[in-house]
């Protein structure tokens, strides 16, 4: 703990969060929220520059260009509004806590709709081409990944946002639902990481070794993914960074906890 | 913090650990151990299956069968040995310190030499039958890993198995540590991920689909490596298994920390 916090809890019993001065740390969080913001917008236009321009395109009509929504839709769904649901907390720390939950509630539910769109996208193609459906790794771990990600919000919403659990199911619960966030979010971007290996493969392996310039981008596109994952991850486990909670959401009886 | 715990630190400035009784979560964690054993060793016995039985074993000759140690290597030095190093500490609470350490940068230097085999394995390969090298994203963020790997362990020995760094600098730096030892841990098991997916492409492409036994059976490996990492880290992050520091091993000036 550095010199100037002192520990404080709130109703979700983060017992961990600490009131934080601005000191040069939070300049520093306001610099990597700026360089995780540049990645995310970053992946997005290249999964769409390779799609829309190497890929040809979108349509909704079970042909390629139908598919050609499918990495668009899981990087925007899965890897960009899911990493910035994970640290909403740390870009508004000034924001109401009910508020900030609700905002996380609703970014990740965003994220799932995306999601099930692009898989939507891709079982139309599949089923359009006569492809077979889920035998490949990447499926199997994206199919997980993506049952994982609405079992862990439907239990968060029932926890966090709705009225019903103690205040000691929160605390109880708060550092399973803090490591399975991670851990899905890591799962999303490995999947995410196959499905790029394996449409380069499907379509571009003859020249993919000869570094053709659709395999550098798709591969500058997945190290990218794998960057802003790296920087979400850091910015959501430092404890200094954690939001504090506001003077009106702490509990009246702080003797014990 | 569960009752019964009382804050400690020791010599590397682990304020975080605590003296644990023998309660029923110390058998959870040896439940898990025992859990994350028996994946490692299946995901080390589907490999070697794989290659043996369905890629046609091994030698040292520039051929498929040269390529073969390439995933083998891998899923022992990268994933196997790599995580069993991270949670050595838990294994052994009751072992000294500094022997901790050494076994610790000892399990992770030869996950470095099997990282180092399984490189040239997979470039000895490549050469002798005049495949490119280092085009693919797995080759990218295969090389990255070992390359951050190998600099994670440069930076923890020295720092904390030379005697040169204070304590201040020691402590400073452990937050850092093991933040990327997780994130270079999950880097690996993603990079073996797509080389599973590269590598059934490459192979039985035509009956991948078809849900040939050897697709499902790489599968299998893949989902089996996701879980041990998950394991790992669940065990590597949770704060109540942190090693408590021998009573010889805590500094005689404990007044402010």
């Amino acid at each position: 703990m550095e010199p100037g916090h002192k520990p404080l809890v709130d109703d979700d019993g983060i017992g961990a969060g600490y009131s934080y001065p601005r000191t040069p740390r939070m300049n520093v969080l306001l610099v990597l929220l700026g360089v995780i913001e540049a990645l995310g917008v970053a992946a997005i236009a290249m999964v769409c520059y390779w799609t829309a321009h190497y890929r040809g395109g979108f349509a909704w009509d079970g042909t390629g260009q139908e598919f050609n929504w499918h990495p668009v839709f899981m990087v925007v769904g899965m890897v960009f509004l899911y990493g910035n649901g994970i640290i909403i907390y740390r870009f508004l720390p000034r924001l109401a806590k009910k508020k900030l939950k609700l905002a996380h509630a609703i970014i990740h539910k965003a994220a799932f709709v995306f999601s099930v769109l692009g898989l939507v996208a891709v079982f139309a193609f599949h089923n359009a081409t006569g492809l077979p459906n889920v035998y490949s790794l990447h499926s199997w771990l994206g199919i997980g990944t993506v049952v994982l990600f609405n079992a862990q919000w439907v239990l968060g919403m029932s926890t966090y946002l709705l009225p019903f659990a103690s205040r000691w199911i929160r605390t109880l619960f708060m550092p399973y639902h803090r490591f399975f966030g991670l851990v899905i979010f890591a799962m999303s971007i490995a999947t995410c990481l196959m499905g790029l290996t394996e449409k380069l493969l499907f379509t571009i392996a003859d020249t993919y070794s000869s570094f053709a310039p659709e395999g550098i981008l798709v591969n500058c596109l997945g190290l990218t993914l794998v960057l802003f994952g790296g920087f979400v991850g850091y910015i959501a486990t430092r404890e200094d960074w954690k939001r504090q909670p506001l003077p009106e959401e702490q509990p009246i009886n702080m003797s014990i906890e």
